[in-house]
C-alpha cells in the first residue's frame, strides 16, 4: 500500500511527516520541490507530476490552499485525474466550496469509476497539524474511510464520517461559522469597554473567567490587547468561511442573523486588514484605519 | 461589626448562609419571612421592616431581583433610606440599570452624607452562589470596598474593585453582552446544521472539541438537543441585559452589530419564550412557535 | 426581419403583444400553446419547438421564469441551441443569475459564433408589461443593442446599454435590493407603531406625506393595513433577489448590512410566506405565523 | 390673545415670521436678541426673560434645538416655569425624547394644573417652515390643540391630533425611523453598484424611475454623487432618532433588525461625520475616513 500526498505547505508538509514517522512508505509532490526536502530525507520519493504521482499511489492525499491550487494540481497538464487508473482512493483534505467538492467527486467517478473519493477537511491549524492532533471530518465513499482511517489516524487525533459528500464541508463551515461569531462577540465586547473607559486587562480577565471562558478568548484576547495582528487563521480565510455560512442560510432558508452581521463586519476592513489574523476584525469594528 | 442582609432569594439566601458559615453575626430582612428559615436557625436575627435593619446593621447588603424590588425595599414605607443613620456602607450586589445604580448613589449621599456605597453585582448563578464561588465585580467608595473585601470573600473567589459608579455595572453589562452573542453563534450554528440535515449529536461533538470549546456550549447544547428549555438563566433577563448593551452602545458611540443583532432575536421570540431559559433563543430562530 | 418570442406568460404574453401591435411580424412558442391564443389571432405563427423558432428567427426573445425554464428551452430536445444557425440576435429578458447569463453567454458564441445576445432585464411587473411602459436594461453585444432598439422601444418606456454582461442583471439586482430594503423600512415602521399602540392610518397618512413617500409605500401600506398579501411581486422572488445582492456583496466586498438584514427577514417567515406577496414581510416581523 | 414664541433658529424663526404675518400680535425671546430683529420690526415684543414672556402671553410657543435648551429656558433663573401662573397653554415644538416629554407634561401641571400642554413636534425642515408647510403631530390636551389650531394653521399645511402624550413624539420617531432606513437602502446600493462599477449616473437614473422612487432619493443621490454633504438634516440629528427608535424596539418588544442596521451604519462613522448631513451615512458604509 503505497500513499501518495500532495501539497506540503503549512498543513500539508508536518501531516505528511506524521505518515512517515509512522512508518507509511510515501510518494510526494509540491510545486516547490524544495519543501520536500525533510521528507526526502526521511525517506519519501519525490515525484515529478501529480500524474506520476497517481500512477505509484493507491492512496493519494490532498492538501492545497484553495479550489484554484486544487484545480490545477488535478486538471493542469500532467495533471492527477490524466494518470488516474482504476482502485485508487483519493482524499481531498484542503478546505474548498462544497459545490465545488460535489464537482470533483463526479469529475473523479467519470474518469474512474472504480476509484473512490473522500472530502476531508481538517480542524485545527498549524500546531495540531505538527502534533497530529488534527480533528478530521471525512464524508464521501464509506469503505475508502473505513480503509483509510489508520491513516488519518497519523495525522489526527480523531476522524468522523459524516455520510455523502458535502457533509464533511458543511460541518467545517458551520464550525467555523461558530468560531467567528465568538470571536466577534470578544471584540465587540472589547470595543465597547473600551468606548466606556474600562481597562481592557480587567475586562479580559473577567471574560475569561466566566461560564463561556475558551482559549481562543485567552489566545486572541491577548493578541488584540497587546497589538499583535500577525496571521495565525487568516482575516481573509475566515470572511470566506463565513461567506459560505451566508450562502448556505440562503439556500437553506436559515435565519442567521448574527453569521450576516460578522460576515459584514470582516468585510468591513477587508481591503485593510484581510492579510492580518482573524482577530483584526477587532479593528474594523473601531473604523480605525491605522 | 453587625450585617445586615436584605433579599433572601435564590442568590441572596445561599450567600447570606456563606456569611453565616464564616461566623458573621447577622441581621436578615426578606419580603416573605419563611424564606429566612435556615437563616434564623443559624442564628441570623430577623427583623421586621428595612428601616430597622438599616438602624441595626454597620453594613448593609441588598441582593434584589431588579430594580423596583430595589425602589421599594429603599423607599418604600419602613423602608431602609428612613433608618439610614450615619456611617453605614450599603452595598447594592443585585443587577441593575447602570442610571439607576448612580441615582442610588446620590440618594443615599443626600440622605446620610456620611454614608458610603457600593455597587457590586455578581457574575455567577445559583451553583456559584452556594459554593462561594461568585466573582464580584465592585465600584463606588473605595475605602467602603476595602472594609467590605473580607465579606466578599466569604461570598466570591474573586472580588475586583473597579472605580466609580456605574463601572461595575458596565463590566457586567459587557459581561453579558459577549456571553449572549456567544450564545447565538451556538444556536444559529445548531440551527443552519439542522436546515442541512446534519446530526446535531456531531456538530455538538465537534463545537466542543475545538479552540472556542466553553462550558456554556456544553451546558446549553445539550439542553437544546434535548429540547430542555427550563429556566436557569431566564431568557428576559438575557433581553434585557442586551437591550442595555444595546443602549450602552448607542451613547458611546461603538459599533455593535453583533449586539443588536442578537438582542433583535430575543425580542423576536419574547412574548412566546422569556420565563424560559436563555437558550430558547434556538427555537426564535427557527421561527417555531411550538 | 422576423422576430421569435419565446414565453408568453404574465409578463412575456403581453409583450409579444405590444410587438404585434406595432406590426412586427411575429413567430411565438410557449410550452402550453393555449396562451399563444390571442397572439395567433393577431397574425402570429405558432411553432412547436424553440429549435424550429430559431430557425425562422432572425431576432428570438425569451421571457420565461426562471434559469430552469430557460435551459429547458436552450438545451432541451429541439432546444434553441439545436437550431441555432448564424447571425442570430438572442435577447434574454428573464431574471436570471448573472454567473448564469455569462454561462449563456458564452455557450451561444460556441455554438454560433456569429451571433449575437443581450441580456436584457426588465423593471415594472404586470401593468407595464401590458401598457408597454416596462423600463428595459440590457447589455452584451452593442450592436445588437443598437439593432434591437425599436423593438424595446415598442414593449419599454426606455431602454439602457449598460456594456458588458452581465451588467444588466447586476443593476437589476440593485433596484431590487433598494426596492427590498425601502420594503422593510415600511413594515418595520408598521410594526414598531403597532407594538406603540398608534393607529396604523395615521402612520400611513404621516409617512405617505413626507420626503420619501413613494408609490410603493402608499399601495403596499395600504395592503398591509387590509391585510392582502395576494402576490403582485411575490415574496420568494424578492428572498431570491436579496440573496443575490448578498451574494454580490461577498464578492464584490461591498459592506452591506441592511441587504443582510433584510434578507434573514424575508428568510425567517419564507416557508410560510413564500407565496404570497413580497409585503408579507410585515408578517415576518411580527412573528406571526397566522 | 397674546402668543409667546420661544426660539428664533432655523425653524422657529420662519415660524414665527409666519404667525406675524397673519396679523397675530407676538411675544418672542431667544437667547441672542439678534435673531429677533426681522420679528422686532413686523410688530413682535421682545421680552427680556422666558418668565415675563410666560406672564406675558396666553400660548407659549417653544422651538428649541435638543432637550437641554429645553430645561434651561424652562427651570433656569427667570425661567419660563417661574412665570407661570393659570390658564396657560404651553406648546413645545421641539423634537425631544417621549421620556422628557412626559416628565414635561407632569411638571408644568405641578406648577399650574389649570394650564394645558401639547408636544408639538413637525415633519419637514428649513424650507417648509419658512413656506408654512409643515406638518405638525400633536398630542397632550386635546381642547388645547382646538384652541390652537388656527395657529397650527398658520405654520403648517397640516395638523394632526394623535391623543395623549407621547403619541406625538413617538410618531415623529417612527417617521424618521424608516427615512433613516431608506435613506440606507439608497446608500447601500449605490455602494454596492460602485464596487461592483455601474455608473452610478445610471443607478441614479434607474432608482428614481421605479415604484419606490422620492424625492429624497433624488435630492440624496444627486449630493451623494456630487460629493455634498453639506448639512440639511445633520447626520448626527439622525443617528439620535434612530437611537430612540432602537430603544422603543426594546422596550415595545418590536423586533427591528433594519433598524439596529442603520443606527449601528451611522454610528460607525459617527465621529467624523456627525456634522454633516445624513446622506453622509454613504461614506460611513464605504469604510472612507476622507
Amino acid at each position: 500500500m503505497k500513499i501518495g500526498f500532495i501539497g506540503l505547505g503549512i498543513m500539508g508538509g508536518p501531516m505528511a511527516l506524521n505518515l512517515l514517522k509512522n512508518g507509511v512508505p510515501l510518494n510526494v509532490y509540491n510545486r516547490t520541490k524544495e519543501k520536500a526536502g525533510e521528507h526526502i530525507k526521511k525517506g519519501a520519493i519525490f515525484l515529478d507530476t501529480p500524474k506520476e504521482l497517481a500512477k505509484e499511489s493507491n492512496i493519494i492525499i490532498l492538501m492545497l490552499s484553495n479550489s484554484n491550487a486544487l484545480s490545477n494540481i488535478l486538471e493542469g497538464n500532467f495533471g492527477l485525474l490524466e494518470g488516474l487508473k482504476s482502485e485508487k482512493i483519493i482524499i481531498n483534505m484542503s478546505t474548498i466550496e462544497p459545490d465545488f467538492s460535489v464537482a470533483l467527486y463526479k469529475k473523479i467517478k467519470l474518469k474512474s469509476p472504480s476509484s473512490s473519493f473522500l472530502e476531508a477537511p481538517v480542524i485545527g491549524s498549524k500546531i495540531p497539524a505538527k502534533e497530529g492532533s488534527l480533528i478530521i471530518l471525512a464524508s464521501g465513499d464509506k469503505t475508502a474511510f473505513e480503509f483509510s482511517l489508520r491513516y488519518f489516524n497519523m495525522m489526527g487525533k480523531r476522524a468522523l464520517y459524516l455520510g455523502d459528500i458535502p457533509k464533511a464541508s458543511y460541518l467545517k463551515i458551520i464550525n467555523n461559522q461558530i468560531m467567528g461569531i465568538t470571536m466577534g462577540a470578544l471584540a465587540e465586547g472589547l470595543n465597547l469597554s473600551k468606548k466606556i473607559g474600562l481597562d481592557e486587562n480587567v475586562v479580559y480577565d473577567i471574560v475569561n473567567s466566566g461560564a463561556f471562558a475558551n482559549p481562543m478568548f485567552q489566545l486572541k484576547g491577548k493578541n488584540i490587547i497587546e497589538n499583535n495582528y500577525e496571521a495565525n487563521f487568516p482575516y481573509k480565510h475566515m470572511q470566506k468561511d463565513l461567506d459560505f455560512a451566508v450562502k448556505l442560510s440562503g439556500e437553506f432558508k436559515a435565519f442567521s442573523p448574527l453569521t450576516s452581521a460578522i460576515n459584514n463586519s470582516y468585510i468591513l476592513g477587508y481591503d485593510k486588514f484581510k492579510d492580518e489574523d482573524m482577530c483584526a476584525i477587532y479593528k474594523s469594528l473601531t473604523f480605525n484605519l491605522s
